[in-house]
């Protein structure tokens, strides 16, 4: 750790002393001068959480088909476009409190800062790929902070099953079983509670089709998560490239007035630099 | 402008003392530090330039009509979600160029990185309150560039003309005459042919419903910005928080798969401390 601040400590004397020495010594250019890398969000990182809207995807048994109908055509109007018909909660999507709480948040309520937050990412691969309806539990959490840290107040905690692999096989995605249940891991009720209660959490991620278990018709996670005003991603990708800590979340969802959430791209920032991580 | 870049690079000076001594005086302390600001994106501000999704929103004409239709209910289901339809050029929205070029780059075809750009506002609205069908000249843009610096490969230009405030009022916003001619201010075809060969630009954006003046039906402006292989953001709000440089914007279009974009939440971001701006 030490050795990495002495890293970040030179990397800003040099970059100051460079800075300074230019300052005195160079005449001001004509024009638009380069920002310090860090500056410009061109130059992060930029992760893709969304998978792919395809007519063939998962669909939560009983949502509106994913349809995409031909509208205009190059022959007829010099242009192409489609009409799409979708489920709020189809696709990597984002869910708001209203979901489950009648005159709670709804999507068009959310502000643009509440689509900004830090990404805490708790692995679990191994052990889902053993019990598909394993449930977080407060003592992985705590587990996981011994070795990443505290999980800070505002961040969104993303449950990273390994189901993000399945995307092409509705089937294996959903687990729909012979007697009509679902299965898929989650975050179990109590482990929400401890999160927004102890840590104050603001979200809740996940590679699946949802932040509860597959098998669990309570819905007692999300319950938790919207009770606080929280929102809640599903069906996310890419989880695998991001690190435990130091992600920022965009939340590309849709203001769609009095709705409930909505397909979203989502997006995950890494500055140029690596931030410092806790032991 | 030298004296601001003093004042940065004594900050940064500082940043490089300080760190480097607390890393040779201080014991690593047990959770998560704080990181310099910068290095969260949680600490940038945000500029929500989406509007929003109604179903009495302005439409293009002959588009499909957005519908919201309420799927699942709290006393049936448990919870509640809609069922959208509506088309991929309708509310703040995202075009790629299969729009206009069969074949080219589709939505789902746009990687994540292409998603995010510099952002360049030029403001027009005293002179588009005035004509309503102006093209933005070479001229123009060489005037914005001399009283903000030169326009830098990779940005995102766009035309604030204050039609982001007639988004309530649709007659307004469409503008269409009794010939079934619609009206509001674009970019010249030659204007966007010299942004994209001179300065490398890589989208367009507009708070009208098109790049193109409303009475342009050769859409210029469109098929040179997608022949270039860039995006179009069209029906944009909240120009009027936005510099006319220093903001980095992250679009968040859904990957529809062949699609020619889509509804999009577009989100601007600016970094804590304001940028360095050019003469």
């Amino acid at each position: 750790m030490n050795t990495r601040r002495l890293v970040v400590s030179c990397a800003l004397l040099v970059a100051g002393l460079l800075l300074a020495g230019s300052t005195l010594a160079a005449p001001p250019p004509r024009h638009a001068r380069p920002l310090p890398p860090v500056f410009s969000l061109k130059n992060w990182r930029v992760v893709d959480l969304t998978q792919p809207l395809r007519l063939d995807m998962p669909i939560w048994p009983g949502d509106p088909a994913f349809e995409i109908e031909p509208w205009a055509s190059y022959a007829t109007d010099g242009y192409f476009i489609n009409r799409i018909s979708i489920g709020e909660h189809s696709g990597t999507h984002w869910g708001t409190p209203n979901t489950f709480i009648e005159g709670a948040r709804s999507a068009d309520q959310t502000p643009a800062k509440d689509l900004v937050a830090e990404a805490v990412v708790i692995e679990i691969r191994g052990t889902a790929a053993v019990d598909v309806d394993y449930r977080l539990t407060i003592d992985d959490v705590r587990a996981w902070e011994q070795e990443h840290g505290k999980i800070r107040p505002g961040s969104i905690v993303i449950l990273f099953t390994g189901w993000q692999d399945k995307w092409d096989d509705p089937a294996q995605f959903l687990g729909l079983d012979e007697n009509g249940v679902l299965h898929w891991p989650g975050f179990g009720a109590d482990t929400v509670e401890f999160l927004v209660n102890e840590r104050g959490i603001v979200g809740l991620g996940t590679d699946t089709h949802g932040a509860d278990p597959g098998d669990d018709e309570e819905f007692g996670a999300s319950f938790a998560m919207y009770a606080a005003d929280g929102s809640i991603l599903e069906c996310l990708a890419g989880l695998d490239q991001l690190p435990p800590v130091g992600a920022t979340l965009v939340i590309g969802g849709l203001p769609i007035e009095g709705g409930s959430g909505s397909p979203a791209r989502v997006l995950a920032f890494l500055p140029p630099r690596p931030p410092h991580r806790p032991h």
